[in-house]
């Protein structure tokens, strides 16, 4: 029984996001969603990559945090559209959700929609958004045993995103335990090594965006 | 409807909870319920403190993970008992499991049974497991404004491990606006600043361990 009710919420989430998929396509709008635990960088990143788009690029964010609007004003000071959903204590967004901060967004002057997600490497797996793709951020601090330790993240993943490069030196992080992790879980994710903090990597990070877009 | 269902699940899981924490008083072992976000070092901490614990202080360590028994191996080469669960994709761990580990343990030949919780920052804190108090590991590379934006977390802590301490000068992390956030989310909780890559802050921690002993 309750099985059936938590595959009855899974059902209806998917044919919602069915239809924000097909209504961002039709508006040409390519759309990320973007996942990591708590502290892995998401916001720091896209605080750097969007100042570095192409101008006729345009983007909006939408963030989902527990509480706070924090990280919404923090991408509101690069002057792209951001808007805050608070779940009020729901571990992940769901479809529902997205579709209600869609309508707050100028969606004709947009090509690209980052939707940061609840920080946690768990539960946002489960619930599809509409999204064109999966960025899963991965912090050097969090250790290389992620992708084995939390398989539903990663092998939905199109670019894992190993963030915080700059502090390698001083952990045990070992990049081809991480490489072999993921080989094995989703081979086809492409892994870049970058840092919000002092920009590395993200010449590349910004042509792989520019690359995918409709 | 589907909230009921949840009600009744949180209301059988309290009912089971309570029988383990009257078991374990009985038995005058006191248990931590550790809880963190993945990477955030649950395990490296207990690999360091588990071995500085005085000779009569015996610990027994259950590890909940969605996959992999990595790290109860991790902990079983300190020599204590070591019990593994895995969670299959549930985001935390419940009383239920934690009942069935117990089965596995010799409950007289131990004083402190540490529950290390599975990774992330907002699930488990909904369950309780019949635990003594909660231990919340937030470390230094995830960032200070982790309280306010997780706050149904912090608010039951018994005391907060601030980790990766050594990493401290290499990020942004400011200790007062941490500290700050505590005060308005948890004013009881104890803040330790410790490092499991260098040890510091472990005497400390030891002695709030043994302090607490029944």
């Amino acid at each position: 029984m309750k099985v059936n009710v938590m595959s009855d919420i899974l059902k209806a989430n998917d044919l919602l996001a069915q239809d924000i998929k097909e209504m961002l396509k039709k508006k040409q709008i390519v759309s990320w969603n973007i996942m990591g635990s708590p502290g892995s960088g998401k916001t720091s990143i896209l605080e750097r990559l969007i100042p570095m788009l192409p101008g006729d690029v345009k983007a909006a964010v939408i963030e989902g945090d527990l509480a706070t609007s924090r990280d919404a004003e923090r991408i509101a000071k690069t002057g792209v559209q951001s808007t805050q959903i608070n779940t009020q204590g729901a571990c992940h967004l769901d479809a529902a959700m997205v579709r209600t901060a869609l309508e707050k967004i100028d969606l004709d002057d947009i090509s690209i929609l980052f939707i940061e997600n609840v920080g946690n490497l768990i539960c946002p797996a489960g619930f599809s958004l509409g999204e064109t793709g999966r960025i899963i951020v991965s912090s050097i601090t969090e250790g290389d045993d992620k992708p084995e330790k939390y398989p539903s993240m990663f092998k939905n993943a199109h670019v894992v995103l190993l963030n915080k490069i700059d502090l390698k030196s001083q952990t045990n992080f070992r990049i081809d335990n991480f490489t072999r992790e993921m080989k094995k879980i989703n081979p086809q994710a492409d892994i870049m090594q970058i840092s919000a903090t002092n920009g590395s990597g993200f010449t590349e990070l910004v042509n792989w965006v520019v690359g995918r877009l409709l």
